[in-house]
């Protein structure tokens, strides 16, 4: 293998695939990324078994194939060499069997390299039924959704994002079982068969942090244990969790007894502001109160003092709730929010707390409320 | 007491004094900030023993001072509270002995707050001999020589920068016993008896931290055991270090057997590519060569790989050499130069290298090698 190429290009796309690189990987090789350089161009592939990241660069961006071949380079090192190596143009050669030559003005590396065959083999394949969809509602669900998902591996799937597509509607939803946020978006392909498939929330969160937002569309392919994303010049796959993701749908009611309708920033600051006399100890938990068209929000440190904040809300039934809850839990809900006004539904103070936008069904966040007595 | 005050003015003041708060504190009044209200402003006042600041607010920035008086409120939640409350004017009331009462708006906070007869009464008074300075000629001695402290406790004296003012000069000193800085600035008062102490070098960090540049001098005070510093409305006093700092000067040579000049941002890029290639475990050690008018900085990692990089360099004498040392250390001491172009000095590759700037004597940065056999 033996090319120039320039730095800014390079650097882009090892930057990319560089995502996948696990620090924690037990297995050598796949602390490295693979260089395959062809005709057509340079394949630079990351994966950590998890997620595996592919980004191509067309001959047409390479200054010079003098020869082809494939090298796995360190990932960790490659990446800081590249970055700062001066010049615009950067030599890359393998001299020998596993030592690569990398030159740029008056500045050698002489690395160590893997053997690429000790490379997995990924297959990377299409399906033929693409589905795309526009990248700014993709990342709007993610992030509306993501922060509803379990840390704990001990219900692996609850650490994923449930995707349901019937026909032309992408369902997602998260939960830790204290809490489960929901929200559907239309996309651009009208699919056959239902799909019901759970992605790993925190390969979706390391998608986004290459998901650059253009008005170019987002395609992926869904296959029995792998989803493939293909945008730009990069392929982005991740495996799936296995398993039936719990139903969801009976946790939410259909009525209410309580209704009202509160403005949303304000309502996120007055409870930024309880929440810094709760304590994670106590769950950060704080108490909501209505008289009338009155919100009082308050909480409670024994040793610090105590916080009462008022709201004006609008009433839409009569009755008044005590209930009380988590601020972290539903500051993460009032912030996934968009609309200046949220919608707030009880039924009673053991029952889910429901937030839905006004005027928009499509969002759905519950929480759990916290018993106190 | 009990006044009505912008929340903005109160929020700066209240962040100048919560650095001299340490979480760590195990005397719980230390982790409090104190409130004195008098007729002639509001003074704020941290202390953890070690540094104490006062922050003055005068009178006529407050906007009712209903009934004088003192308390002292938890360092750690009033900033935040003060921070996040809503509107422009705060209402602070001690309501009962130790009860704090804080409103704006909608917005109500109970605070227990700490009896201020509890916290430390801290001599702030000034000297008869102020010491004034420029206080940007004061940030960059600072963070030219600071960087050199040792941060083992083992040796107290060693984790604090060295002051010594003679007639108009300020000459500071660091040193871990592995490399030495020093750099000599003039100072706007010229002192009658020599001044010999050392400050602590983290509370110096901390004072940068609050400290505005503008072409306000610097006031300070020396005392046999503090330093107190004036700016501002702002009171900061240091404890100082005690015992006799090392006499430096004769670690420093006069001649030099090998002199050459090289450009600074370009060797410092070099060593840096470098020390990409050099490990923790080994200090981070390459290899500096000179072959008539180029530089060759080298660097291997066994595993990974070599780096080399070439540099073109003015040699002042004939000889040349071939010396190791810290990467780290070089890239700090080069980066607190100013100017464009650096002079190294050496005897031998087991003496001393010195750094000096071109055309300037006043910074000298000392590096000891390493032997590699």
């Amino acid at each position: 293998m033996n090319l120039k190429i320039k730095k800014d290009i390079l650097l882009e796309s090892l930057l990319h695939v560089s995502k996948a690189i696990s620090s924690k990987n037990i297995i050598p090789v796949l602390s490295g990324i693979k260089f395959d350089l062809k005709k057509e161009g340079l394949y630079l592939t990351a994966s950590d078994n998890d997620i595996t990241i592919q980004s191509f660069i067309a001959s047409k961006d390479i200054d010079s194939i003098e020869k082809e071949g494939s090298i796995v380079l360190q990932g960790r090192y490659i990446v800081e060499i590249i970055r700062k190596l001066p010049g615009n143009v950067i030599s890359i050669e393998v001299i020998d069997e596993y030592k690569v030559w990398i030159h740029s003005k008056t500045s050698e590396f002489n690395l160590n390299a893997i053997n690429p065959n000790e490379f997995p083999q990924t297959n990377l394949n299409d399906s033929k039924n693409p589905i795309y969809m526009d990248k700014t509602s993709f990342k709007n669900i993610l992030l509306q959704t993501s922060f509803a998902t379990s840390t704990q591996e001990s219900r692996p799937l609850l650490t994923g994002i449930n995707f349901k597509i019937e026909e032309n509607k992408l369902e997602c939803t998260a939960t830790d079982s204290y809490r489960l946020a929901k929200s559907i978006i239309d996309i651009d392909t009208t699919v056959e068969n239902p799909i019901n498939i759970v992605i790993p929330c925190r390969n979706l969160i390391e998608l986004l942090k290459i998901l650059k937002e253009d008005n170019k569309k987002l395609e992926f392919h869904v296959f029995s244990n792998r989803i493939l994303f293909k945008f730009d010049n990069i392929l982005f796959q991740s495996r799936l969790l296995n398993g039936t993701y719990p139903d969801t749908s009976k946790l939410i009611p259909d009525e209410f007894l309580i209704k009202m309708v509160a403005p949303t920033q304000e309502l996120l600051d007055v409870i930024d502001r309880a929440s810094l006399l709760s304590s994670d100890r106590d769950k950060n938990t704080i108490k909501l109160e209505t008289k009338n068209n009155k919100m009082i929000i308050s909480s409670n440190a024994p040793e610090i003092g105590r916080v009462e904040e008022t709201l004006d809300i609008v009433k839409e039934t009569e009755n008044d709730i005590i209930i009380s809850f988590s601020s972290k839990y539903m500051m993460d809900a009032l912030g996934s929010l968009t609309t200046n006004k949220v919608e707030l539904l009880f039924n009673s103070e053991i029952k889910p707390i429901i937030l839905k936008e006004v005027g928009n069904d499509k969002i759905t966040q519950l929480i759990l409320p916290i018993r106190t007595y």
